[in-house]
């Protein structure tokens, strides 16, 4: 048995490892691929204070040897599902059970989808939802990209270096994103803003190999339905948490429920990053998340070995 | 009129800084020195993710150099008070008020004092609360470490490799700090550990140049007071937050009491690390509290804005 078992090995559940081990906790992280977290996928971060511009591969291969370095031992497997089974906790995962005392979802959030015609179809024929992963294909192309926020216009730019042409389509009339970013943006020639709109349908080519060939734009103030050609179609409205393999109170959106010290509503089992119900999704929140919900369940574990003894 | 006040120029206010100009705030940092922050005083920092091993001034100037990459103004002076005046904050400072739409108070902690006979006369003379800063002035001697957490193990650690003999004194029967630290100081040949016990008075020699010459240890299961010779006595009691400077809700200790945006009970003034209600006195506590209230900040200003328009 596990002293405690980490879910999720993004920039949260790493940070809760090294926390851990340095608490001399026995500590299993499981993961489904060798390097995982969001921030992976960013071009580039300029806001976790010590490194004023890091890709986010980049950090995320230090937050890794900072883990390894520390003592943290990583599973590479799929997590089924987390409950407890008297003060246990059982892990299924596709490669068997594991126990521990304490588990900690470190699960993150996955990027939501429009949910409007054509977008399942067309994922990965155009469709995408990461420009760092997808933008070089699209060298000289036209793309849209669709939201107002920091992902939104962080990607918009990186696209612009790429892509001939990148609109920016948001359903508000200003941008959420950062007024650095959004200076960047405005700023940028082959960038054009179209707001107050949405996308009522993403429309793939005829024939044999499908692909993105425009979009139907719902103009919110005129009502009216326009056609816009595009290449790609790059999507960023909200992140949806990953959750769905432990049965703990949730938001309405998913999120879990924890208190102060991170604690969800089964004793024993904590949440942190994006998965939890946090104010502010970035990775400063993650990395401490991961140390308080360590510190936590250290003590819960002291307690526990203690009732046990 | 500054958009933002920041009082304290720690990772926690260095990081509200980033952020804040980052939202496109006009934002001014205040602080007493050039580097601060308690970070600055440690000998090594082994979890604050991304850096396996890094001294506390080496992050802090990372911080510092970071900030200014981005942009952020500091000013050395020192302040007085910060106030609300109608919808504005009014911060005086040794060299003038100024004035802002919210303020971020990140003040920090200091450490904090016995309290006993002797301590107060003698800092400076034996008396210290900083291992890396007063340390090296006791090579080949013997000092005495007083507490049982991380700050104390950590420093004990640290004054082992100068001093002959270091005695760690703890009023408990177990300590505190991270079992990684409690393994390491264990298994050090030069550290002695008096558990059960606490100090009833530093003693100072007699003539001219006093200088530590000796404690009163107080033994707490026997009741004895017995003598322990030394040369140095390094404290770490916990901490005490710098937050006479403003006037809002605090705990029974000082520290200012904040909600889940990280807003004190006054409007548009927040709290972040060391000097708040939080629960982990960690690095990575600071970062994030920056941030959020950063965040935070922004959209009151934005409110704020509106309002006087």
């Amino acid at each position: 048995m596990y002293d405690l078992i980490i879910v999720g090995g993004g920039p949260a559940g790493l940070t809760a490892g090294i926390y851990a081990v340095r608490s001399g906790l026995d500590t299993l992280v499981l993961d489904r691929s060798e390097i995982s977290g969001q921030i992976a996928l960013a071009d580039i971060v300029e806001n976790y204070p010590g490194f004023p511009s890091i890709s986010g591969l980049e950090l995320m291969e230090k937050y890794k040897s900072h883990a390894q370095e520390a003592g943290v031992k990583t599973k590479i497997t799929d997590v089924l599902s987390v409950r407890s089974e008297g003060a246990k906790k059982i892990v299924s995962t596709d490669s068997g059970d594991l126990e521990s005392r304490a588990v900690i979802i470190a699960t993150g959030a996955n990027p939501k989808h429009l949910d409007v015609p054509g977008e399942e179809e067309l994922i990965s024929k155009g469709v995408s939802y990461c420009a760092i992963c997808d933008g070089p294909f699209f060298r000289n192309k036209t793309v849209v990209v669709i939201g107002g926020g920091n992902s939104a216009i962080t990607d918009a730019l990186f696209l612009s270096k790429i892509a001939r042409k990148v609109y920016v389509i948001h359903r508000r009339d200003r941008l959420r994103a950062a007024k650095i970013l959004q200076d960047r943006a405005f700023a940028t020639s082959n960038i054009e803003f179209i707001f107050n709109a949405c996308v009522a349908e993403i429309v793939g080519s005829k024939g044999e190999i499908r692909r993105v060939e425009k979009i139907a734009l719902n103009d919110l103030k005129s009502r009216e339905i326009r056609e816009l050609a595009t290449d790609g179609v790059f999507i960023y409205v909200g992140i949806h948490p990953n959750t769905e393999i432990v049965n703990v109170d949730k938001d309405e959106e998913g999120f879990i429920k924890t208190d102060r010290s991170l604690e969800t509503s089964e004793k024993g089992i904590y949440a942190v990053g994006d998965c939890r119900d946090t104010n502010i999704w970035q990775l400063v929140a993650a990395v401490r998340d991961g140390a308080l919900a360590a510190t936590a369940a250290n003590e819960y574990i002291e307690n526990f070995k203690e009732q046990v003894k």
